[in-house]
């Protein structure tokens, strides 16, 4: 089980995971060479469903037996929670406060095929991937505990996958992350003094600009933002207001798929396989209305390492500004041709 | 040059490079095996001081002409700066707010040797890196520009580190980061609600619980902190009140290398050549009084990789707790011996 720990200092909360003890030696390299994972062993693979825990959704176009072959997308609890419903109350001390991890923990496996990537698959299995994303936000919504659903991915051993078999993770957070509590707050002051979303006017901005714009459709849009955090950071935000991942509908969910796979394509271009992180900001689960805020998805390609100065004060350093990643990615700067 | 832009959402503010338009092939592999650089074309050795901006400080133990070997010890500025006093004030945009990025970066070079880590260096010549970080920690505070000195070291290619040549940096930062905004409010607020230091008060208590207590002498205290926000993260922690680093005393400087090079023994016992990082939190440097604030040095071995969870949430999970680390890094359970 985990914990959740209080840093009396900052006020912020760590979540602690208190079963797993590891030793020195349980830490794998995330920087040793990858090799794709043995098959045999993979956890995820069909034909292996008893390895990991029961499974709460599986998509089955032919139908079939729950934890057997034959899905196309499943979902299980993770086996090792970061947030887990039902444990008992922990006591805290003066200055230690703590509280149990109280929430939910999933992964959502994309598709059978061990090899599978979302840049690749065919659009329609990347947008039955997302269909099970806004089923089971929606699911994990209704939980009591839960405040915030944070759906993430993370590609590749050294953006901090575990394993190689394509996946995403959920996780019902049982309160409104410090990031989370940062756009809600400044989106809200936003709205209050101009009347507006500051996403919408943020894209119909970009949208006259055009210089930071990777790529549109009816629907969504993508930018390399202006304060862009790390290189090649991409936003894909759905042009019309909407608060909330789950409110996205079925026209949306198919150019939405398209529009991950396109930008995922353009990061293979560029960058070969490389790894990366994605996760979908959106609004507080916990019955209160949110109408300022805007999801979207932000998508980092692993390309640097975060080092003492990020780590100590909370603040980025970017090595490329998002125009140099906006040519890059659309092709207005050529692949090699070097800076403008 | 660099420029700060704002996040009008979060209000964030990104150091953001823009002279260096970087292509996808420009970005190192963070994770891939590293090799020692070939000294031959180390910028950082004796005999290559042409090959870096002119130095700001040096320790020759027997003289000699600037940008000569010779030293022990060299400072110069960052050859790209994150930070710069003297460039014109930028342009904001309605949506998109920056403005310069003023201030320092310097990089301090700890040997002449290109092999030589801190925790296996003589104690002496550790203090004397120390005592060089003071000086140009009182000399960069100086600056107008300057309001915090944010010093670090990223050892390791995977925790950062650009070139394998033992170094550290220096950072004169034109505004107060976010996390050490964090801490000072916090530590005020304590101080206000309880007369007390709350750093004085938690290492008072640690010493009574000695439960996470890795180290200590007569002046410093080392601890795995209740919130550990990443496995075995240790802080060295001054036993007596002291609100800035460069408040420390010359018997201090000579206890904290030593217990700063115990530490990072530990980690090579426990871990091997373990890449780490540090970084200094001191209160700022912008002529105010932060007589509720206590200076201390914060430690992470890099042995796991942020994900979607953290970069999404600003939150972190931390996989091991810190009382196992303690009982790990202070030999309560043997190196292997697995879980209590």
């Amino acid at each position: 089980m985990a914990e959740l720990r209080q840093d009396i200092v900052t006020g912020s909360w760590v979540d602690v995971a208190t079963d797993r003890a590891l030793r020195p030696t349980d830490f794998g390299k995330p920087c040793e060479m990858t090799t794709p994972d043995d098959i045999e062993k993979c956890p995820f693979c069909p034909g292996h469903e008893i390895m990991t825990p029961l499974e709460v959704l599986a998509i089955r176009p032919n139908d079939g037996e729950p934890n057997t072959p034959g899905w196309q997308v499943r979902v299980f609890p993770n086996k090792f929670p970061a947030f887990q419903s039902g444990e008992p109350t922990l006591e805290s001390e003066p200055l230690f406060p703590r509280r149990t991890a109280d929430g939910s923990h999933e992964v959502i496996i994309h598709s059978p095929d061990h090899n599978a990537r979302l840049a690749t698959m065919p659009p329609d299995e990347v947008e039955l991937v997302l269909r099970v994303y806004r089923h089971r936000y929606r699911a994990n919504a209704e939980d009591a505990h839960v405040r915030c659903v944070h759906i993430i991915l993370n590609s590749g051993r050294e953006a901090g996958a575990s394993l190689e078999h394509s996946h995403s993770q959920l996780f019902g957070v049982p309160l409104v992350p410090p990031l989370l509590q940062q756009e809600l707050a400044g989106a809200s002051w936003y709205h209050t003094r101009q009347g507006k979303c500051v996403f919408c006017r943020m894209i119909s901005s970009e949208m006259d600009m055009l210089r930071r714009v990777v790529a549109k459709n009816r629907s969504f849009v993508a930018i390399t933002p202006f304060a862009s955090k790390l290189p090649f950071e991409v936003w894909i935000v759905p042009r019309t207001h909407q608060e909330s991942f789950d409110m996205i509908d079925d026209t949306q969910l198919e150019e939405f798929a398209l529009m991950l796979r396109d930008i995922l394509g353009l990061y293979n271009d560029r960058f070969g396989d490389v790894p990366f992180n994605y996760y979908i900001h959106s609004a507080p689960t916990d019955g209160s209305e949110y109408p300022y805020y805007h999801w979207h998805l932000e998508l980092i390609p692993k390309l640097t390492t975060m080092g003492g100065f990020e780590l100590g004060t909370s603040m980025w350093i970017n090595v490329t500004t998002p125009e140099h990643a906006a040519d890059l990615l659309t092709g207005r700067i050529e692949k090699g041709m070097g800076a403008l």
